[in-house]
């Protein structure tokens, strides 16, 4: 389906990441959106304001928290909406009991985190990406989610408009992991004309009311849903349910329901892994990095490679589902890894686990508040190189 | 330091392990508990209340919702107590942002969480295991913290005299992660005498008001608390903040304190590592456990030593920080692993990773809402044998 | 009936007005408390909070706000408790929605406003009857309340228990307004023994399931209630209800239901009028005043008599409702009034209404923060004395 | 000074009460609105937010419940904005502590209650006047407010107007009391060009920073105020506050304040009584009426005119200050009363009260659901002139 022209400003803009990701966002098709605001995630939210009354159908609504706002955007999705809501780090934190919901009932929407300095209050405004195993664990309970990670004001736009399809596409909510310097920093963005962007319309079953059980799967394991107002009953429950969407709390409706959630992402991973790679043929080291801190990579890849060393990238793109498969076939051709991230080892773990002990997996990591140091990484992938051989 | 007989009660009782957690808390000196009452942690602080007007100094209160509770017990800290929250998934979701703040202003208490099936409202009756990636990672931001599990009511109570002491030790949040079996399961439970119970003290500065910095850390990381009344002066912020406690936003502090903050707990981790090893020495296969589960993995493993399998087991009684050291020693004497856990895969990801691919890895999950199938365990068992060869 | 041996603390006692308040209740069978501190009304709760667990069935909670508290008590009736919550000014107006609730739907209960210097926030620790109109007018809608005021800590736990007692008698929500002064001073106090305390009973139906109406009343106007757990079903509304309690929006069930809820205070006003008369029959000019000022007016007139003036005392116990009646008496038998009171006229104007313009009527009345001063009244009484011939 | 034209909608409309009360308030300069929805007045705030995107400066919130509400106006006007919030019965209890402290620290300030049958959540969608003397009484401690009553789609837009102009004349919030049925009453009203629209602007000191006592008062009474950002310090307490606004907790500065604060409207009452009177000269009987009702009761008149009874009618507007002095001077006059208001006796007190026992005071009133019928008040009309012979 193309996009809704009404959403799209197609042109060539300079904007900030934040910008960009509210255009993309009505680009594909979100038409409500709660928060309350938060450095530095906040202008994503004021444009959205200012933009939802010249869009027909597009609401926003200031929310007194962070828990109301990622509730009011579930009740706007089984009202027919898309939906989003933004936030930072200490936000997020207070989204967790209700992005839980949303993976339990299947709830098409999307969770922005701009991600700041953490933990706690930290430094509002200035980067992290420490928010990246919460994103995956920080609800109770077995769940998956995915997640995507842009660094650019143009993938802010770009990748919105996916993370909505994919979060109609699989019923799961998706987090859009930004962080301050790509939510901040001003570029040229092109937004296309509308009938040039593919939006996931939402899954409607064509069963009758009747014949049409809310939570029974299809084939790829996610269940269709229908439009509010079309005379369809539905009861809606955190609680473990069947079919139906009635409690039915045993361990058999747990396992069918429970697992089927977790496998829907990981039986469909490989459709959904997005990566980017550069040099990665040749290479003996492997950075492996995302958002911002990707961009700084590729200097300090530039740098070492003017050093000798045979040096590429793995940019993820998705970041969960997390492409283990991919990581440990280039660990298999015995590139060591360089995790390049906004922290004190995330994503590094996952490389470490994924890469099964074949090869190396060094951190350039640091706490945030800046990007990283260019020779600093440069150091890591001679460390890397030399490591290896 | 021995505990105070005031909240001893010696003797030998018949108590599920929510009671015997309350009395290990009281044992170690616990005087605050705040909680919002959650199924099937309701009877900790159901006995804490009964309690507490028979203990000298202690006080329960019911708290509006979990976000408040998770606040007051650090303000009872400040305030000179020793305190912990009590609550179960979805709860304890709603604290994530709580945790992350004792974390970085580094609060010593005590949350219990009482696992059940999830994620979401779930099965608030029956068993789960699925919160254990969550307590290590569900607030924002980079941070490390302590978490603990026991799999009988006397473990509850004396791994919550342990928790206490931990968490006093290293001025860390500690996740006394129960589940619901061992929460509602009755057995006998010892309490010695108070002479018997060591007890750690918070650790006090014995510098003067002037000289005391109140986040200036010793050489293990841990900086000293004072005794409010006694003249100290103290700004407390979930901000970046220097050795004074002064907001201080800027890289460089970010890394003092934050590097320190999971180095507190990393560097220290060989002193915080508990586990149990049953016939581990000859074992080709180990099986990884903790909790409810554990004590069925002992009875899957009896089965198969009888079909002449050679199987042992590692309990984690600290699950966090991981002993990944250990599984690496034993991955290297190629010994298979098998994880039995109450979900669809977590501490069998940081056993996968330890490993480094020496040794097979297999889970032995399901969603919970009941104990494991023995033989569905015994057959992992075989099965890792069988692939290990 | 009498009262519950266990909740009363028979003998003599030194002690002040908040806590005898607080053995009035006990004694008047009140086993529930929900409260949030505020000056000067903390020692009722406080104390209520430390009696409760000496006293069997008895509960106090400290709720997160007065919302919460004024309506955490209606629940407890509903469960079969005798309940209560405490405030001053600032929590009172906010309890005003769930008095007009607790009037809808007839929850005997009893609010306790321990009056400090307002509007706002105003004079915390200093006496203020200001919120004299506000206990009669300050929910919307049409309702009627009893409202009480005691002079002394003696009758703070006398009325008390009267509180209690018309509180069941009428299904309505008793107002005990005191003052910061007779809170906080202390005289002696004498707690009689059980069986000397009369207590009224709730007026639990004599008819089975099936046959009983929850809201259709007797012949006083007043419905029966019935036992919990007892099988009786129930619905609770605020809404415009029926004898069924059903909702039933319409003009007639209007009338029905509040023209009885107003009358059934207005019709038994007789009965509830309760005022203690001075000197009143040779008087050619009466002081009307409550409360701590009637203490200081009795000094005044004294004073005035002394000075030749025939003045007596026409002390409310029971202010509303208002026994209007009785001054039109006086009037007509041509005696002027003096209100005394600590507010810039509240009750003034009652008196002023009941008397019809027969008789003169001033107002000795100041802003609160201390007490009357004597002459001030006593010139009062020389005016109106005057102003009379 | 003249209205503002860009919040004036000029010409001819066909509309009902709710939308002309929010038109009313753009043409008086209101910039600001927070509410909460809630029937029957949620078409004011409904059409605010539609128009605020098309008013420069002007913006809607919508709060999370109505203590938010009435606390938001308050932030926006101390920012210097003209602010109003909406709501009925069961939110204007809510926001009573906050409507005293908009009269404690004299914040200029419009309350709009669309008042509907009550008490309680009674009849959401259906008419009373109810509230009335909980405008006047509804918060603690004594203040005064004014209060002003439309009875027709028109009088909602030029008294939303007054509303304003008399908030900013007297720096006092001010309850805009209007009933369901002239809220949702659809009627023409003609809205005036710009410079047609006398608006009355803020208070503000002339004297310089370091001179200026925010509550320091002017000879009316009405201290100044001052542009924000302007370079003025201030500090707003609800506490009993100083000329400088620092609190001063005793009973002089009570004195001195309340006084005034009560003072102020009533020496300046005569300046803000307004009613309507129509055929009250050669009356023997006049009926009180305000709002829907008033407009019932000219039919009432008409029919007992018919029967031949002299009879007029004195129609509030502004309701608090009452006029007291016009009631008696009628009453002198021999004039017999009617008050006809949907309640079982609210403004009728005051009738009863202000007509000093000269004449009879009859009630014509019911509960609310619907208005009166027209014989009813037609047969207290007939009783009136008969017990006044």
């Amino acid at each position: 389906m193309k996009a809704d022209p009404k959403g799209v400003l197609t042109g060539s803009h300079f904007m900030d990441g934040d910008h960009a990701c509210c255009e993309g966002a009505l680009a594909a098709g979100c038409r409500f959106v709660a928060g309350y605001p938060i450095t530095p995630s906040t202008e994503v939210v004021e444009r959205f304001a200012r933009r939802a009354p010249l869009v027909e159908g597009a609401i926003f609504i200031q929310m007194e928290d962070e828990i109301a706002s990622s509730i009011a955007i579930q009740g706007a999705v089984w009202g027919g909406k898309k939906a989003m809501t933004v936030t930072s780090g200490p936000g997020f934190s207070l989204m967790m009991e209700h992005i839980g919901l949303a993976a339990m009932v299947e709830v098409p929407c999307v969770f922005v985190d701009v991600q700041r300095g953490g933990p706690s209050t930290g430094l509002p405004t200035l980067p992290g990406q420490a928010d990246m195993m919460q994103a995956r664990w920080g609800s109770h309970g077995d769940y998956e989610i995915i997640a995507i990670s842009p660094n650019s004001p143009q993938e802010c736009f770009n990748l919105a408009v996916d993370a909505f399809n994919l979060s109609e596409q699989y019923r799961v909510p998706v987090m859009f992991m930004m962080d301050e310097c790509v939510g901040h920093m001003m570029e040229r963005v092109v937004i296309p004309e509308a009938d040039k962007i593919e939006v996931t319309p939402r899954r409607y079953t064509t069963l009758p009311p009747g014949q049409y059980l809310p939570f029974k799967p299809n084939e790829d394991l996610v269940p269709d849903m229908f439009k509010a107002g079309d005379g369809y009953r539905l009861h809606v429950t955190g609680l473990t349910h069947d079919f139906r969407g009635y409690p039915a709390m045993n361990p058999d409706t747990q396992e069918e329901l429970v697992h089927r959630l977790v496998d829907k992402i990981r039986l469909n991973a490989p459709k959904i892994w997005r990566y980017e790679e550069i040099d990665v043929k040749d290479a003996d080291v492997v950075v492996v990095s995302y958002g911002i801190t990707s961009r700084v990579a590729v200097e300090a890849i530039a740098l070492a490679r003017k050093k000798g060393i045979k040096v590429g990238m793995l940019r993820l793109i998705v970041v969960w589902p997390f492409p283990e498969q991919r990581i440990l076939e280039l660990a298999g051709q015995g590139k060591a890894f360089v995790v390049a991230e906004m922290n004190y080892g995330q994503i590094f773990y996952e490389v470490e686990r994924s890469a099964r002990g074949k090869t190396p997996v060094l951190l350039a990591g640091h706490g945030g508040g800046t990007v990283h140091n260019i020779d600093a990484v440069a150091q890591k992938i001679v460390e890397a190189s030399q490591c290896r051989s």
